[in-house]
């Protein structure tokens, strides 16, 4: 049974890296994967949180957002809800934890980098993306602090990251879900990884259904051969040289 | 005194309107005054508020919102404050009173129609760019509920609306303030403004200065003139065809 | 055609100034237009907000809230939905930002004086009765200020603030709208002056109407003449000696 | 040792109820103990509260708080901090409670009373005067839906109810303490009796210190005797018709 | 008419204290009156709240909370609902108010203990069975603190706090309600009270009816010899050893 | 190296089940892993949430917490905090999807089962100690049901469900961590499976470390026998008479 846009089970959709979308931060990424786009910026604070104040270790974290048109069906505010929902959070955490994996915090100083991850529209996907792009944001403003002289050492990324989904649709694995396909997967894995070619998260769930070890197996196969081809397109994307003038004066005191 | 982009005082900024930007949206257009960039998506819901049912009239409302990294200082989430700021509330119940002034809500049907702006970049005047760049997006939702067969009436539409900043910047009236000149003005005011060449709405205040109505009058004739020339480039942009197919299915029932 | 309660279309209601309704704040004043009551009282705290500490500037801002049984039908209580609506954030915002043009920041000294405007009964302008009680409210805490020795120069007001509005009802431009009024006017407006006869704050808004040029004109005119005679009302209150003993023994430490 | 403010031990401060005292609410009573100020308005519902509803039952509930300015030192929102406190939440349903002692819900018929007490000036004493002001608020408002021919059955209310606080200051038993004498109190104590001379509700708390059952007994005495005095204000101020035309058309349809 | 759990009317249930139920705390104790358990923590921080450093004094207070499953129908998380609701926090207070009527807080020295009282199963009378439980654990907790050297002062303890319910159930004053009595009591009160036989607070409801004076004393008499009898059950709970070893490293540091 | 607790590798704590914990639920289960105590009780509510109603299907969600004195150093409340953090809302979410993996939804009919989850005492592996024992109070709650004639359908329960978390410490790979490993774990993930030996959910991180491919098939290996094991110990407890009567009167009507 042949996937509704034509792909082969091992493809993934068309992805691309667009550097310099915003001019303030000193790193901002849209990222797309399809018709999902999501918008990646990493801000630098001077200092870091107070539990970590005296430590000389650097922080980066994530906050992940939807717009609420960014889905089919409109949906809700969070603000206006007044609290952030369970799904919200997850995804932010899983997207900090990820991007601290491949950078030596100490080596980073006493920055934050906080990376926002905003959904402009979702087709499936959106934390996979986020990642992805997160990571060429957060490396783009690594670049804008070793320009400013700010970085305790030279090179705090000591890898690449990269994520991707894979699934169990129609009975059959594949790659990158679009939300067609996610809404009736029978199960639902995200990989995170890196140029390195191991891992950093594995998240596999079914959905209503249970599965096999062996089917695990071969959907880990399918995630790290993808992750290894958005390896190369973020590489592909960080080898030109930065679009318009190097964002300038976006510093906060905090 | 020169203003800092060259521009003359009674000239606005290079104004684009991008129809079509959301897949998802009935309406979705992307707004630049200069480096200040608006998404406003118009979602189409069927029914109406509570409060409102078997009224047979229709509703429109709005909500604004910043993205984190959209200003030159990264602030922080509504989302994760949890509440919802003074500032965004007031703007979003002026955008959604100034699209309420131009439709004919029995006409809609009991249809909602939510237009949600959210600033991509800040660069002064988010708020006049979002009741611009909001109009569009309504126009285009209307179109698509009519073509639907879901209007009560054929053209709820009953006017065009635009907006402007003005202010007293240097001692001399300007038009379209970025941000620069924005935060360091004596006199700030907001006009919203119809194709008939009638007001909508006029907010104007004295930052720590209080102003005479000889000012009040030539801001007013500064900012009506502005509203004129936007509402052509609006006319312009609604007159070429939907950029892509018209979206497809994205009602909501409540 | 009459208004309902007999006035002239440019005669303002009946304006009572109370001062010391109160015993604890520098300044109470209750302040009466026709039915609407509300109860300005100004707090004076030692010291200033975290982001303005040793600027040597003072802050001056202000609370507008409304107690249920003001209201013809009862009204739920901000505190027990939790969260602080859209209209009373405007408003609270708007009352601080007028009292603020009168006065001089520097002269005050590191002392802050909070405003807190709460409606006992609401009959249409709020709004504007709460700027015009708020300002001798503020008059009479700066004296008391002075008298403490605490003021770092001996005049920190420099002009007197008041407000009032105006609409268009039935056709016709009227002063001072009481509820029954305010409910159904095409347009709405509310005018913030000096008695320099300068203007701090125009808002005026088309409710599911637009207004031309001409309209907003001559309800500027009603509007100044209105301030300057709520002005005339101000200064006879305040040429009474302050009723009662001053307050004593209220400075809050931060 | 004498009292600051000249009283005998077993005397109460001087205790004025003003009826009338707002013109929406069926009920609306300014009662004043010394310098404690509560304004009590009753307000009407039709119908009930869902969990009620078809009972037959009415409802009566109260809402007690108290204005930023009320006190010494001026206190911040419940709305601003966006929740209630546990002083507010407990000195709420205690009023309740007392009031719903009183009242036959059978008799009242599917009707809701809220009693809103918004403390406009605090010196001690403040839930004992809401309740004492909120009882002539409820018989105002029941006289109300009486003549407005919506009671099930003629006379709802089966008695009156008066409140008062006692304790032990300064090694003796005293009657009504006002805040000076409250803050320094050894215990305190707060009584809720009927004309009946009985009790609907009784706390007495030892404030870092305990006391003996025979202290606890001439607390209660002194209580009771304080009560009956009340009740006979109550009845006299009720006795006198009601101040200015009976409120008209106040009622919400929920 | 016979009690349905067979007991006396002036007969307690069977009463269990669990001393060391759990590892981490300083002091933990399991307290169940018949089926009612409370799980009563001691948790020991160093230093003491912002308003209270530098004075000396120590600071003990008390959270209470129920589990969803512990009530015969299920009930809705607060920390879900987002709120705190008036019982808990009504139930909190009094728990801290009662053990800080036994304890020197200077011979406490800065350190802060707080009682945590989450409530497993419920079969009324759970806020006296917390305090009766609270005061065990706080006992053991000032044990620890003794052996660690970390009193200003030897014994802080000036007495030892234990409280017990009593009510009017089918016209009978009955001592320790379960649920099922408490339910349909027609006057329901809960008194704390020291092993030298003084009271600490006294909090008796008429539940829609009313008490006279008499029966007041009646319940007074019945539950202060319940007290004596819950106290003889405290001090042979901590006449035995600690069971297990102290418990060691769990001091925060603010 | 050896481990602390003086275990192999690929041993587990000791697990205890102790079923009929609390009165009330249809199920209340305390499981034990070690030192790790979580209370689970499967309440039962008839209907389902609003989203679902008519559509034949019953549903089942569970919520995870913590007492604040579980941990080593006591944690402050959600509910005082007055939202529940990223953490909680992941762990909720993952224990009802996983037990949802094993019911037949349209067997159970329109009832809705809760599953709570509170943590008494933490050392590490909260969220495996939940599921393994969130099913054994769910088969409980089932068997209820059935004696009570209100499945749709004999035997929802298509498989059990047990997890457990396993690591990388010290280098090598182990099973079951307790806090003080989990704490410097480089790799930490939790294994969720059924009886069939199939896999519901698998989360694995590199905690600041990247791990490879074999040994995340190693840390599955040790995992899938650690559930097998847990699997037999369910079996056990569940092949016990009930302990006590079987609980009667619990069903809520929403």
């Amino acid at each position: 049974m042949a996937r509704s846009d034509g792909r082969n089970d091992d493809q993934l959709r068309e992805i691309k890296l667009t550097r310099g979308f915003q001019v303030w931060p000193a790193g901002s990424v849209l990222v797309e994967f399809g018709k999902t786009r999501v918008l990646c910026a990493a801000s630098v604070t001077e200092g870091v949180p107070r539990w970590r104040k005296g430590s000389g270790l650097g922080w980066v974290t994530a906050e992940y957002a939807m717009l609420p048109s960014a889905t089919n069906t409109r949906s809700d505010r969070e603000s206006i809800k007044g609290r952030v929902g369970g799904r919200t959070h997850e995804i932010s955490r899983l997207i900090g934890r990820s991007l601290r994996a491949c950078i030596d915090l100490a080596a980073l100083g006493e920055n934050t980098i906080v990376i926002d991850c905003d959904v402009l529209q979702a087709d499936g996907g959106t934390r996979t993306a986020a990642i992805t792009g997160g990571y060429v944001a957060l490396a783009d403003a690594i670049t804008w602090l070793g320009a400013a002289g700010r970085l305790a050492d030279p090179q705090p990324l000591s890898c690449s990251v990269q994520a991707v989904s894979v699934g169990v649709v129609d009975g059959r694995i594949r790659l990158d879900l679009p939300y067609e396909e996610d809404a009736r997967a029978e199960v639902d894995m995200n990989v995170v990884a890196t140029d390195a070619g191991t891992i950093i998260e594995v998240q596999g769930t079914g959905e209503g259904a249970t599965f096999t070890r062996s089917t695990l197996d071969r959907m880990l196969d399918l995630a790290m051969a993808g992750c290894a081809d958005i390896n190369a397109l973020q590489l592909a994307a960080l080898a030109q040289p930065y679009p318009g003038e190097l964002p300038t004066p976006k510093v906060a005191r905090p």
